[in-house]
């Protein structure tokens, strides 16, 4: 039995109540939608990571919804505590003496079936090891970018990180650049967003809200975005962009993206990892 | 200006015709082909390695057709030489003391467009550095598979295998097996065959002519296949499971194919790497 602290149990909390409310809001747009397909519904999974021994337990929630707005959007969260191995330890911000790690978080990806309709990533998430920090980001991806939305979504970001601490945007907009690239295609995944990591101010409280402000910014903007282009008509042509869009995105997550090429090499739940992948894709 | 020495000529020319002989092989198979689409033919985009200086250079030809079988089917010849990087010689047989390499060789996957009819890939190449030997291999990858089919093929290559040495299949066959683990979807990526590196038995001739009848092999027995099958009605249900299979085909490429990955991250011909991923496949 881990016994989670306030600071924990306080994250734990908030992501979960994040993920409640953005179900919610992706289903309402599914009831707003036309069309004869029904609207879609959020099926939850619960997982339990295996007790390998030494103290290794946690497990998630799976959301996934398959609609007539969102092709397949999916909401994890999960909560794990355990030891890295040693030679992972390493490289982990203050794991290098002791190796026991806790970590909650909320990770979401999702892809609209309209071409013209954004795809979005958000993950946030609390690490606790010998140090305690926040990390994640947000961001968008277009498979026919607009520059009214990708205007709309950075000032948002901007607007809200703002209020926390005026370095944040710039230093976390560039971060999201850095990641975000894809060199063996000369091009970004996506228009880009926030991304940061190993944020400990030295102010618990600050950073938390900060981090519940990226989520609760996601869940303000992302529905209007969608709201805008969701009854939009779309060509043959759109739809086949779209798709050659998700195989640049698939790439990416599968060559370079940390978290899953980390998780699938390691042991996590590979349907959690998974589940950022999209649901139909072309290499053609 | 790169002189290739006779050995060099030798595997060069053989890989060269045994792509023109593939490729009309799976022409021959598009004009058979019953369906109101046109039989498609290969189209040829040939392409420069760019000389960064340091005596690079050599480039390759992409063949590449879109048809009524062969949903995609790619097929790439190369002859490139140069210098490894410092770091990447030291993994390099016989390349930590002098970086210099030379490297011919066919590269193929094919995506049939009927489910019951087997995707497959095949590579065999000629390396040179201080030392010179041969690699590859081919296995069968189908959605659907038929016990018969992957018993022909493992047949012809173990048939094949022992004209040349009574240990060859026995240890190419676990090779590729233990190769194409797909460790997070707990399962082989396709029914197997045979996969092979640095084959150097001191005669030259004899490990050459192992690696040509490894491709006369595959250009008896993958047309066989198409022919038993690619006139069979298939339904819906399969060609769901054909696209989900190709997710993991994608899905083995991007995180653990050692070419795949390598070429991607030290600027090889993105085109010729990314031309092995499936034309669509899906994660729903």
């Amino acid at each position: 039995m881990y016994e989670l602290d306030d600071q924990q149990r306080a994250a734990q909390s908030w992501f979960s109540r994040l993920r409640d409310d953005i179900c919610s809001a992706l289903e309402r747009l599914e009831d707003e939608a036309a069309g004869p397909a029904p609207a879609g519904r959020f099926q939850r999974t619960a997982w339990d990571r295996p007790d390998a021994g030494g103290g290794h337990g946690g497990g998630g929630v799976m959301s996934v919804l398959k609609g007539r707005v969102f092709e397949k959007a999916g909401v994890n969260i999960s909560t794990v505590h355990g030891e890295f191995s040693p030679e992972f330890a390493k490289q982990i911000n203050g794991a290098s003496d002791d190796p026991r790690f806790f970590a909650t978080g909320i990770s979401l990806v999702i892809h609209p079936l309209n071409p013209l309709v954004p795809a979005v990533h958000l993950n946030t998430r609390f690490l606790v090891t010998t140090r305690r920090w926040f990390g994640g980001g947000a961001d968008l991806n277009p498979a026919l970018p607009d520059d009214g939305q990708t205007k709309a979504f950075h000032d948002a970001l901007r607007i809200m990180a703002g209020r926390h601490d005026p370095a944040y945007y710039p230093a976390y907009k560039k971060w999201a650049e850095d990641y975000f690239w894809v060199p063996h295609r000369n091009r970004h995944r996506g228009v880009g967003g926030i991304f940061y990591d190993h944020l400990d101010s030295g102010d618990w409280a600050k950073d938390f809200a900060f981090t519940q402000d990226v989520g609760a910014t996601f869940l303000d903007i992302y529905p209007r975005l969608v709201r805008e282009k969701m009854h939009q008509p779309y060509s043959a042509a759109d739809r086949l962009t779209q798709l050659r869009y998700r195989g640049l995105y698939a790439e990416f997550n599968l060559v370079y993206d940390r978290g899953t090429t980390f998780g699938l090499k390691t042991g996590g739940n590979v349907d959690a990892i998974l589940m950022s992948l999209p649901p139909e894709a072309r290499w053609d």
